[in-house]
């Protein structure tokens, strides 16, 4: 097995009411639904926009326990919006990592091991939807059309998803082990 | 959204004491878990060789909760064993599926919609172990050295892991849509 490696640069909470921004933490324990007081904590949830394939509002496995972005990324983002920075506060981010720099591209089953013994396992990009951008619209009222070019800019750098395969505890300064999902060569009638 | 298909040709239970080989059943209801009654049911098992990255009995999410193979793979692997067919049975299979060649090629992520409505998730592809090997040499004791020789010719054709993100009931006969996840270009370093 060949291991990557990233550092935690900072852990965050959604449990603010009323939005999905995050706040910085010192750290958060994991159990197999995710982070207890968070937003997206839950073994399942409701589906939505994002999965087309079933009704609105049925109760699907919940693939979207963990949100996390690389701070290269948001570098990457702020520099094509033509802002100072992109904080993962705004994106709802629960991980900042750094010295992963193209996060987003990191295959689906992936998995993300943590010092404590846990494990997390990458469900897939985060495709950017508007929320993010009306946050940082209204955080920068001078710049025009922030919410339709963040939902464009940020396709394929917005970070990716996560479920628990193993509960554990992740504290900011935290190095990772990324071991990446060997990827087929996709049949043509895949493609 | 793109979608493939592929037929159930059989659904499959591991519900006989002592053993992982399946038995052919009509139709199978899922949560979850799982199949309920089947071997490999749960929300959570224990690690073990597969996942080297744990301790061995650490409590893991269930990522093998249906085992699902392709009729094409199984002739292919039959006919470079030189045995008539492979059954699924012997494979530990709880899905047998026909117009899908290269099942165990299918990216982490995709998803195998049922008409119920439930849906499948692929957590990638079913590693060969010595099991279903000893199953085969059992059954076929003229032909020398078939653990050993399952285990080599398995690999990339032995069908893949599947958890349920939707659950649904799956009948014999019924029509699998079947959604890829797209790959992303692999980075140098991740390679």
């Amino acid at each position: 097995m060949k291991f990557l490696a990233a550092t935690v640069e900072s852990v965050l909470l959604a449990d603010t009411p009323g939005t999905f921004v995050t706040r910085r933490v010192d750290q958060v324990t994991l159990d197999m639904a995710g982070i207890p007081g968070d937003l997206h904590y839950g073994l399942t949830r409701r589906s939505g926009g994002r999965e087309p394939m079933y009704p609105r509002g049925t109760e699907i496995r919940n693939r979207r326990q963990l949100s996390v972005v690389s701070a290269e990324e948001c570098d990457q983002l702020a520099q094509q919006l033509g802002l100072d920075a992109v904080l993962p506060e705004w994106l709802g981010a629960n991980l900042l990592l750094r010295g992963f720099p193209h996060l987003t591209q990191l295959p689906p089953g992936s998995r993300l091991l943590l010092p404590s013994g846990g494990g997390l396992v990458c469900e897939g990009e985060n495709a950017p939807c508007r929320h993010p951008g009306k946050i940082i619209q209204a955080l920068h009222p001078t710049h025009p059309h922030l919410i339709k070019r963040f939902v464009s800019i940020a396709k394929k750098q917005r970070g990716i998803v996560c479920s628990i395969e193993c509960p554990g505890t992740i504290v900011q300064g935290d190095s990772l082990r990324i071991l990446v999902e060997p990827i087929a060569r996709l049949q043509p009638q895949m493609v």
